[in-house]
């Protein structure tokens, strides 16, 4: 196959996650363009071309897109109504619309998981509040709302009658909480041709306040039957989305080795960051390859590996400084990812640091050392 | 230390070292200004600012630097002068001017090899063609300008008395012709600090006609003994320029175990481009570490790997376009970077292929599979 160079990508969302795909497209010598609400956007500065938009405008993602090769996204609330209509005029768009819309609204994600017989928490769709407290008998659940939800906003724990009040009063859903065992994850990538590779199980941990990862590591530390089943599922939902580009697909392990989905992405995700440094390929130029409809890079890691996010501090708004940089660098295997955010605020995701080691203890402490030590502070 | 994103660097030069040391500079938000007389300079779209002008014109170097909180180089050619008085008005210039000083002009860099003890080929200095002629006894010679050299330009072998009529009349030199058995490059980092680093020794192997480095291996296949010498002296060459930055030293290991400094660049290089795949930490981030006084990173490899530029075909002069990409992308361990260059011509540097393989025999398969299989042509 002749491969063209100078392929105009469009990316929709100029958040963290496009600045990474651009870092890795460069290797490509695409021609990437990045489309965001927020002057400030992290792929502001990196992107060939940046256009300061809303990404639920159609005429501006319709403007935006039409002059690309290929559009991709990295968010999933983006107007979807354009993104049909690139397709239909010839652009190239993947992951698809089509695939886009089975998982931008939950609802419908969580129907589809139940159609291809995906295992997943028992639900029920939700119009409004009042709803909700018709299905005691469901509680403790997890309320969702069905759109817009992002980084640990739009999910919340019910426990009781009394929770309701905070219900979401909206369309969503409420699914059983499940008192899982671990959280994991696997990033699968599949290209036009159906060729499909996963990387190995990763293993999150949540921050208790902020229900952002807080650190997690891969390969997860599991019995070697519960990763093959983790690999298999994260696989099928795949084939089940049809999905051309990357799916994060994350899932709890029950107390009773039981692999439900929680949830899909259908991009590169934060569970996936640590392939940057601790797998040749990484997942960003795995969805490189998979929407040119390359052949698929080796998912195999060289060294485990560990991801902490870099959130603002609390109590810290404005300039961000990084205080103890110099000391985690001096840490052999830490390598810090900064997002380009000048602003820090609480909880913020200001940047990740990926941190290897061969031994998982080492790992792990070298995981304190980075947490206890970089502080995102405002000046 | 408290690390403030945003940090002004700017970059001499926008060819593919700049471009590769964009994208790692992205990891850490860095703000990233290039300088280069190609309007279609690898650069141009990667930077956050691209300025178009000469790398040699005093005053444009002065304006492009003086509002940078740093400024490297990726090519030895630019106007020092301009970088002195960089320096002296506040501006971080790393490496630093007075090095490149040392470097940019071969004479200076070989007499300073000698008033450094640092191993190298007999020389003498010429000032025109009439004084090779004086110096037959010196036979066969490899003749050297003193500046302007690059891939592989300004540098020829006399071998005998009819060579003189090719030899470059102006300021140069001639050395001693070394029979080496093999010829070996060790990239160093040194950082203000004064912390030294070394990747392993890698072995390159030249293309006859285009005298460019064909392919490389790394680590070199050589004894520990050579191994440990060569980074010696690498190191000793960091210590004698007293660099901060990046230098990569050529050496040649001679047929009786003897190893002579050929050469030193003070910037990221060809023979350390494999680290982009086959170590965490790349060349290209540790020179932005080394620059920034940041901890250096680990150094070791993580696998076996190869090198193999991608050079324009002969016969071919126009758009390029990239055959046999998707076979070579087919291979585990394969990972073309491009550098962004539109136009194809003979032996034209368009970008390079990192391959990685724990076994050496099927290592060397690879490039020779990469180097039969992909082409870089004109539409």
């Amino acid at each position: 196959m002749n491969f063209k160079s100078k392929i105009k990508l469009g990316i929709v969302g100029g958040g963290q996650l496009g600045r990474m795909l651009i870092q890795s497209a460069i290797d490509f010598d695409l021609e990437i363009k990045s489309l965001d609400p927020d002057v400030f956007a992290p792929c502001k500065d990196v992107a060939h071309e940046f256009v300061n938009g809303s990404l639920l405008d159609y005429q501006t993602v319709v403007d935006f897109g039409m002059n690309c090769d290929i559009v991709t996204i990295e968010i999933e609330n983006v107007n979807l109504e354009a993104l049909f209509e690139l397709e239909r005029i010839g652009v190239k768009v993947f992951p698809q619309p089509s695939v886009i819309a089975l998982i931008k609204d939950k609802r419908i994600q969580k129907k589809h998981f139940q159609e291809n017989d995906i295992p997943t928490a028992a639900f029920k769709l939700i119009n409004n509040k009042e709803e909700i407290r018709q299905n005691l008998d469901f509680f403790p659940c997890v309320n969702k709302l069905g759109t817009g939800g992002y980084d640990g906003k739009g999910v919340q724990i019910l426990r009781n009658e009394k929770d309701i009040d905070k219900a979401f009063d909206t369309l969503g859903l409420i699914e059983k909480l499940i008192p899982f065992e671990k959280e994991l994850a696997v990033v699968v990538a599949r290209n036009l041709n159906g060729e499909i590779k996963s990387y190995p199980v990763t293993e999150m941990v949540f921050h208790p306040e902020a229900n952002l990862v807080e650190y997690l590591f891969a390969p997860a530390q599991i019995e070697k039957t519960i990763e093959n089943a983790a690999i298999k599922i994260a696989e099928n939902c795949a084939k089940a989305f049809g999905i051309v580009g990357l799916l994060a697909v994350e899932m709890f392990l029950t107390k009773e080795g039981e692999i439900l989905v929680n949830e899909v992405a259908p991009r590169p995700h934060n569970s996936g960051h640590h392939t940057q440094k601790a797998n040749a390929v990484s997942q960003f130029e795995q969805h490189i390859r998979a929407i040119l409809n390359l052949p698929l890079g080796d998912t195999k890691e060289h060294s485990l590996a560990a991801m902490v996010n870099i959130l603002g501090e609390a109590g810290h708004d404005g300039e961000a400084i990084y205080s103890g940089m110099e000391e985690i660098l001096q840490i052999s295997g830490v390598h810090p990812f900064l997002y380009g955010k000048k602003h820090t605020k609480p909880f913020r995701k200001m940047g990740h640091v990926s941190i290897l080691d061969k031994d998982f203890e080492k790992l792990k402490e070298k995981v304190n050392f980075v947490t206890e030590t970089l502080k995102v502070k405002s000046k």
